[in-house]
């Protein structure tokens, strides 16, 4: 990419809940914008959004929107990325994709600038951002990489915004039905498209996205893939439960790790503190520590309960929070943006 | 205890969310009751609660009470259970107490039915009840205990109504908070005796009673210490973190075990099937998992989500979950009664 005093923008899947999220946070961190274009599907794009006070009417996306476009951040899910990406790069747009599409694709860097910004170098047009429940834990891990990662075991406190804003009114119908009735009655959790819903507000359901023939997860299996590649770690250890909470904003991830070498909670909380955009939480004498609704609207990452294991002490436990839709997403995209201008 | 046709009951608590909950199981369960004495503290004992149909006054506990009871269900937080227990024991009641006062002392036995029924076996007429999270934890890994425990790591996604019936009523005063202001004003969440409060609608937090020197909480050492107690285990190494969730009933425990033997997922999936009270809730390819809601008014525990490791054929990873209330309080409670009948 070309080194400029602002840049061409567009962004595919701008009506979503991700895609407000992303328009928020360019103009949140001042990125040098010259042209935005907002890009949705046929059934989206009757919209008019803001940016930096400017009315800008929602336009369907085609392969021809993406000319005079530098930098296009896509979150309109795989089958949208997969149609558009290969388009948009055609046209000289560099694509920062926040969908699942290419993230393991070999020649696709996989990113969250705190820890691998190096793996932008020689990208193909193509950088993948990775899964929200994947890049807090990532911010954390880097901290303490020096001591030799060898397993992680992680639970996770995700949020129902990941899956968009007919989640959050979902949860919001299902909270007024046990008002009204005392009973919650089940939307469209823990997926829209599958045959069997559950109640989800006064409600925890160990599973995000479908199952794979492992028995896990697709969200499970992407913390395992992501993390390994993001950390160039190809034979990490990674032990994954993921698991949907009522919460609105904010993934939170219980996270038992283990070292080649012991690791104090002192030395871990030192390290996490001297850590890019990574908030040290933690003093349970005065009730410090991380939860959602305190990321709720951030960019942070955020960390705390940090203590070594009772019985080993090459393990340490600790609690992460961050906003999934902001560094989990959005935010973390803009940082690539960022990163790749910082490049350029 | 003397064998008898029915038996005189105290339930000392007895307003309380779980001491209702125990008048409810022993009506539910066809408990044997010559008599039931209701009794709390002067601040509650202005009620009149049902028991099988008849209205009874609820009366203020004296050491009195507890003249001419067999045995007394004890659920009014560990100062009354210090106060009283002596007292009743000294009348000739069994007390079968709910709080942790007695939990850790040397020759009070500390009974999940399911799993250690024979350390009811020369009783010195305190029996404790284990904690909610606990109990559930512990009907689980008896099932495999034949594999050789080696280490357990635990996150738990606890309900409010572990604190008790003010903090089901505070949950819903902060709800609708959220529904007036679309904002959650904290109320008495994570403790109502601390000075610091977060909201607990949408949100989470990794305190789950007081923080202890060692940087756990209390309720996390709970699951270390009562643990290996009840599982005769006293090395067992358990890597507990303890979180509140925004459900009203129903704890669930994400929970990875290492074994001494490596274990399939089918091979713990039958085990788990055979044993007592322990209900295989798994079938992904069909939607079938462990909800607290599915729990919820149930004196069973539930698992699944079992699969092994990705990498370590010794671990497995399951998803427990049961009623806080009921298994994890009142109805393990009258097991451990109805178990001292079946002995008498």
């Amino acid at each position: 990419m070309e080194r400029k005093a602002a840049y061409r923008l567009a962004i595919l899947g701008a009506t979503g809940a991700v895609g407000r999220a992303m328009i928020r946070t360019l103009e949140r961190r001042g990125f040098p914008v010259e042209s935005i274009k907002l890009l949705a599907s046929e059934r989206s794009a009757n919209q008019t959004l803001t940016y930096a006070g400017q009315a800008i009417q929602v336009e369907v996306a085609k392969p021809e929107s993406f000319e005079d476009v530098d930098i296009a951040l896509f979150s309109a899910g795989a089958g949208a990325s997969e149609r558009f990406a290969p388009e948009a790069v055609k046209r000289g747009a560099i694509v920062v994709d926040n969908s699942s599409a290419f993230r393991m694709a070999e020649h696709v860097p996989l990113v969250v600038p705190e820890v691998n910004a190096h793996a932008l170098d020689g990208h193909q047009g193509i950088i993948a951002n990775p899964n929200c429940s994947t890049i807090q834990l990532m911010v954390a891990l880097n901290a303490l990489k020096e001591f030799g990662l060898e397993r992680v075991v992680i639970s996770t406190y995700q949020a129902v915004s990941g899956m968009g804003q007919t989640a959050i009114d979902a949860l919001a119908q299902e909270v007024e039905s046990w008002r009204q009735h005392g009973k919650v009655e089940e939307t469209i959790f823990p997926l829209a498209n599958q045959d069997v819903h559950y109640p989800m507000a006064f409600n925890v359901l160990p599973q995000c996205d479908v199952f794979l023939n492992n028995g896990y997860t697709k969200e499970e299996m992407k913390l395992v893939n992501e993390s390994r590649k993001i950390l160039e770690m190809p034979e990490l250890a990674v032990s994954p439960t993921a698991v949907r909470v009522p919460v609105v904003y904010g993934h939170a991830e219980s996270v038992a790790v283990r070292f080649q070498t012991p690791v104090s909670a002192a030395v871990a909380r030192e390290k996490m503190h001297t850590a890019t955009n990574l908030v040290v939480v933690d003093d349970p004498a005065n009730y410090l520590y991380p939860h959602p609704q305190m990321a709720s609207d951030t960019g942070e990452t955020y960390v705390g309960r940090i203590r070594q294991d009772l019985e080993d002490p090459h393990t340490l436990l600790f609690f992460v929070v961050a906003d999934n839709l902001l560094k989990g997403a959005a935010w973390n995209a803009v940082q690539i943006a960022e990163a790749l201008v910082a490049r350029a």
